[in-house]
C-alpha cells in the first residue's frame, strides 16, 4: 500500500509564516532546563498539538545523572550608584548566567568583573552562558556595555530560586498503522535564542500538528525536552520501549540562511540516513553531510552505544558553525520564514520517503512484461516526463526481486524517490508488482 | 590447461574488410521483427556459419508477450498528381513506418501530414520509425522532402501484409570442452541501418566463424534475434537451459568512430564485467564504462530479475548517443572497416580472458621458490620485458592460494592478463603451480 | 592496562647521532650473504644488544633453496703493466662482484672488458653487483676509471674462497607479557652501502636496545639476516613458531632525505598496516603508501602465501627509486642523523600504537555518563587541548561497544591515537571503561 504524498495540499509559504509567528511568541520567555519558562513554553505548544506534559521530580536518578533542582528567576540586575540598571534581565534574559544561584550584594567593579561575561570579538552581542551543575552566578553583557562601566560600587541582584521541584518535558504521540515509531526530538531549554532552538521547536510543532491529520504508516513521537538531561530522562523512563524507534531526527537550527546539513546516525547507513541523503541530493540546493560524531545535540544520547538508535540530525548551519550561535545575535532577524519553510519541505520529503519506502516483488520477473498492452508505455503525455516514468517502471520491475526497497531502487537508478514510488504504484495497480514485508535493514 | 591465444594468426585488417563487405551485402534488405527480409538476412549469415533457423508461429505465448503476426512488404509510395513517386520505399526502405498496415488511398496533403515523419533538426535524414504492436501506417522522409511537397492530392500506397506466419531467429552453437556457455547476442531486425545493427550482426558472424575452428573451453551460443520479442522468445523456449549461460555479451553499434563503451551486467562485478574492464583499461585507448540500466538492447531481458544472467554489452557509441541513431544517417559511410576490426580485437581479448581465466595453487607456498635454478629468473631476454615477466611470476606465485583466479591476479598486480597467463603457464610447466577448479564467482 | 608512552624520555637528536656513528663504524666492512664480513657485523651489533648468532651449514635445505657455500675475500685487484692497481678492492669493496670466484690471470683489456661493470649514466659511481647462485667473477668500477684504462695487458686477481662453511644470522628476542611477537627484520648482507641497508641495521639495533629496557606487552624478535636466503632460512627453521608473529616490519632505507613510504602487508588491512598509516597520516609530514607487491625486501618471504604474515615495510625512499641505490653513491653523505632519527620517531609511534591498542567496553553505555561530576569535563586547562580531550572521551565512550579497538576509534574520530589512548585511560581509571581481550583482527 502507499501512503499519501505528504507534500500535496501544503502551502509552504503559509507554513513558514506560521512557524515564524510562533517563534515571535516564544522568543521573550526565559527558558531553562527546568522551571516556569519551560512550562510556559510547553503550554503554548500544547495550544497547538496534543501534548502530554511530564514532571520528573528533582533528585530522580536517570542513568548516571540526577534530575537537578528546579530553577526559577523573577528579576536580575546590576545597578550603578545612581540606581540605574546598567545590566537588566528584564531587557534581555540572556543577561543572567542561566541557572545562577541567587545573589544580593554591593560590590566594586573590580570585584564584580570575574562574574561578567562578554564577547570582545562581537562587541554588540550578549553571550549565552549556563551553569547547570555547578552553583555559580554571573551576568552576560555586550563588550560595549562592559567598556562603559565606570569604576565604583554596584548593586548586584539575582532574584532566583534553586529548589526541589521537577524537570518538565512534553511528548506528543501520533498513532499510525504500525507500532514502529519515528522519533522527532528537539530541545526546549534555550532562552531568547531563535535558531538554536526556537526554530526546532516550531518546526516540530508544525509537523506534529500536520501529521496528526493524516493516515500514517508509522507512529510518530515528538519530544520537546531540555537538552541532554531531558533526553537522558526520557530514555531512562522509556528504556523498554526504545526499540520501537525505527527512525529518528533531532531538529535544531532550521531557520537560518545557511545550507541544509545532515549529520548521520551512528549507524551511518540507516534508512533515515539514506532517506535524508536522497532528499538533499535531489533537492537541487547546496547541502552538506557530516559523519556521526558524539558531540552535538541529543543524538549524543540516542546514539550512545547502549541504544544506538537510527537517529540523525537535520539542521541548516550546524551549532558552533555560525558566530551568532549562543549569543544575542541569534535573534528574530537571524531566522526567516522562507528558511523555516525550506527546512520543513525537506523534513516532509524525508518523512514521505519513510512512509512510502516499500518493498515489492516483480510477479513477472522473467523478461520485461509488455507494458504497452497495459497502456503503461508510450502512452500520451509530455515526452520527457513520460520517458522518466517509463524508466522508473523498468527500474522498479528490474530490481523488485525481494532484496531492494523503493529507496534502494531510487538510489541505484538515480531517479527521484517520488517518481519510483509512483511507478511502483502504477505497476502494483496492474498486478505486476506485489508488496512484501521487509526488514528495517533495507537490503541493497 | 591453457587455451590458445585467440589473437595470434588473425589479420585484423582483413577481418575489418570482410565484416564491412558483409554490411554492404546486408544493407539494402528491408528487415523487420518478422518476415522475409529477416529470413533473407539469416540465410546470408548461414552462408558463413552453421546456423539453426527457428520459426515460431504467430500467436505463440512467450512469457507476458505474444508473437505478433508476420509482416511483409513489397512496395510503398506516395505519388503526386503527376504520378511521380515523391516518397518511394524502393529508394530507401526507411521511408515506410516499419510494420505499417496496408493502405491504398488518395488524400490531400493536409490529410496526409499526420502520417508523415521527418526530423526538422536533421533535414537531410530520414527517421526510422516502427509500430509493431499498434496497427498504424505512416511514411518517413527528410525534412527537405517534406518542405517541397505542394498542396494537392496524393496517391498513397503501402503494399504490405500483416498475417499469421512466424517469427524467425537464428542460433549458432559451437561446442567447447565445457557445457557452460558464452552467449553472444545481436538484434537483426533493423532495416537499412549500419551501426545499429548490421555492425553487430557481422561482428557476431565473424566471431562465430572464427571460433568454430578453434579448440575451446566454453561452448558458445550466438543468437541472431529480432530485438526484444526475439530474446523474450528465445528465453521462453530455453528457460530450463538458461543456467548454462556463464558469460554473455550483447553486440551492437560496433562500427562507428566513437570510443568503446562497456555497459555492465546487472550483477555489475561478474567475470564478464571484470574481463571487459580489464581489456578496456589495458587497451591504451579511451573508453567508457556504464553501470547497468534496464534500458537498452536485449540485456534488458537477459538481466531481468528472473534470469539475472551475467550479460553485459560492448558497443562503441551507445544507442541514443549519436545523432545518426535510428536515421538514414546511420549508413555505409557511418561505419568503417577499421572501427569494426578495433571492436573485434576487444571482443577477442575478452573471450581470450574468459577462455584462459584459470585458478592455480602454489605448490611451493612457503617462501618464494628459487626461480633461478629453473632458468625462470634473470635468464636472457629483453630487459624490461624480462622484468615484467618475472614480476608476473612473483605475483602468480604469491596470489595462487586457491582464492584468486588469473584475472584476479592481473587486476591486483596491474599487469596485463596475457602476461600473467603466460607466467602461470611457465610456472605450471615447472611444477610450481597446479590448476584447480574454481566457482564462477572468481574470488578476490 | 596501558603500556608506557614510548616516546617520552628519548632524545631523538642523540639517537640520530648514535645511529649515524654506528653506520660509520660498519661502513668499511665487506659484507655478503655469508662469510667473515657478515660475522664481524653481527659481532659489532652484539656489542650493543643481546644477540643470538646462528650458523647454518652450507648445503642445508631450506624450503626450495639450499644454503650456499661460504664466501670470503682477502684481496682483489687489476694491475696495469706498471704494477699499479687500477682497480683495488682495498679502496672500495664494491669494486669486486660480490661472491666472485677466485681468479688469477693476465689478460688483455679486450678480454677483460666483459668482466667489467660500470654505470655510463652515473660516471662517478661504482655499481654494486652480485652473483650468489652462478659461479662468476667480475669487477665494478666508475665509468671514468673505465674510460681511462689503456689497451694493454692487465694482471687480474681475486683472492677469494667459496667453500663449505655456514650462513650466519643474528636474532635478538625481548620478552614481553604476551607470547605474541612483533617481528623487526633487516638485511645485513650489503657491503659498503649506507641507506641500503646500514640504516636499517642501526635503526633495528637502536630499537632493540631501547625496548630491552622497557616493560612491554608484546615480545619483540629482531632478525639481522642476509637478504632472501636469510629470511627463507629463518622461516624454514622456525616454521612451527611463525604463527606467534602478530605484527611485523621490514626495516630498510631509513636514512635518506626522502619522505617516509609505507608498503602494506599482503593482507593490506592488518593492524600493522593501520597503525603505520595512522602514524604517517597524523605526522604532518609528506608520506607515501604503497600496496603490497611481491617484489622488494624480505617481506616477499614473510608474505608468501604459505605464511601470509602481517608484515609491512617502512622505508624512506624505497629501493630502486633513488639513483644512488646499489651504487657507491649510497655512501656516508647520502644518509643523515636527522633522517635516521625522524624514521626512528615513526617506528616508535607505530610500536606505541601496537603496545597500547586495547579494546574497552563502556560500563555505562546507556546515554553519556556525567563526566562533569567526575572532574573530567570542562575542568581547567588550555581550552583547545581540553576540548580535544573531551571529544576523545566522548568518542571512546561512544565506540567502546566491544567491537572497536582504540585504533579503530582514533581512525573513525580522526583524533590522534595518543589522545584517544589517554582519554580511555582516564575513563578506565574512573570505572567508566573496562578493558577486554580482542582478536587480532581489530573489528571496525
Amino acid at each position: 500500500m502507499t501512503s499519501p504524498n505528504l507534500l500535496t495540499n501544503v502551502s509552504m509559504d503559509a507554513a513558514g509564516q506560521e512557524m515564524y509567528q510562533f517563534i515571535q511568541e516564544l522568543y521573550p520567555i526565559c527558558r531553562s532546563i527546568t522551571g516556569s519558562g519551560l512550562r510556559d513554553t510547553l503550554k503554548r505548544i500544547s495550544d497547538r498539538i496534543t501534548l502530554e506534559v511530564h514532571e520528573v521530580p528533582s533528585g530522580t536518578q536517570v542513568f548516571d545523572w540526577t534530575v537537578p533542582r528546579e530553577w526559577n528567576i523573577r528579576d536580575a540586575y546590576v545597578k550603578d550608584q545612581n540606581g540605574h540598571r546598567v545590566i537588566d534581565f528584564k531587557q534581555c534574559n540572556l543577561h543572567v548566567v542561566n541557572y545562577s544561584v541567587p545573589v544580593k550584594a554591593t560590590m566594586t567593579l573590580a570585584d564584580l568583573r570575574p562574574y561578567l561575561h562578554s564577547l570582545p570579538d562581537y562587541p554588540d552581542w550578549i553571550p549565552y552562558r549556563t551553569s547547570y551543575y555547578q552553583e555559580r552566578w554571573g551576568f552576560c553583557l555586550t563588550q560595549r556595555q562592559l567598556d562603559q562601566l565606570k569604576e565604583g560600587t554596584y548593586e548586584v541582584c539575582i532574584d532566583s530560586t534553586l529548589e526541589n521541584g521537577s524537570l518538565t518535558y512534553g511528548e506528543c504521540v501520533i498513532r499510525g498503522q504500525e507500532q514502529s515509531e519515528v522519533l522527532i526530538s528537539c530541545h526546549v531549554c534555550h532562552p531568547s535564542l531563535c535558531n538554536d532552538n526556537l526554530s526546532g521547536i516550531v518546526l516540530s510543532a508544525w509537523l506534529a500538528s500536520y501529521l496528526s491529520g493524516i493516515d500514517l504508516r508509522y507512529s510518530y513521537r515528538f519530544l520537546f525536552l531540555p537538552g541532554t538531561i531531558g533526553s537522558i530522562t526520557w530514555l531512562s523512563r522509556n528504556e523498554d520501549r526504545v526499540n520501537r524507534v525505527k527512525h529518528g531526527l533531532v531538529v535544531a537550527c532550521v531557520g537560518d540562511s545557511g545550507k541544509l546539513t545532515y549529520k548521520k546516525s551512528r549507524r551511518s547507513d540507516a534508512e533515515i540516513d539514506r532517506a535524508a541523503l536522497h532528499v538533499l541530493k535531489h533537492s537541487g540546493d547546496p547541502y552538506a553531510v557530516l559523519e556521526f560524531s558524539p558531540y552535538g545535540y541529543d543524538e549524543r544520547q540516542y546514539c550512545s552505544p547502549g541504544f544506538n538508535l537510527a537517529v540523525g540530525s537535520l539542521t541548516r548551519t550546524p551549532n558552533h558553525a555560525f558566530p551568532e550561535y549562543h549569543t544575542s545575535g541569534d535573534d528574530l532577524d537571524f531566522v526567516r520564514p522562507e528558511f523555516l519553510s525550506d527546512s520543513l519541505t525537506k523534513y516532509l520529503r524525508i518523512i514521505d520517503i519513510l512512509e512510502n519506502n516499500r518493498c515489492y516483488v516483480n510477479l513477472s520477473p522473467k523478461c520485461e512484461p509488455q507494458l504497452g498492452k497495459r497502456g503503461l508505455y508510450r502512452s500520451e503525455g509530455g515526452k520527457i516526463d513520460q520517458h522518466c516514468r517509463e524508466l522508473a517502471m523498468l527500474w522498479a520491475l528490474n530490481l523488485s526481486d525481494g532484496s531492494h526497497t523503493l529507496l534502494d531502487i531510487a538510489d541505484r537508478s538515480g531517479i527521484q524517490f517520488s517518481v519510483i514510488r509512483d511507478a511502483a504504484a502504477a505497476l502494483a495497480a496492474h498486478g505486476l508488482l506485489k508488496e512484501i514485508a521487509y526488514s528495517s535493514k533495507g537490503l541493497v
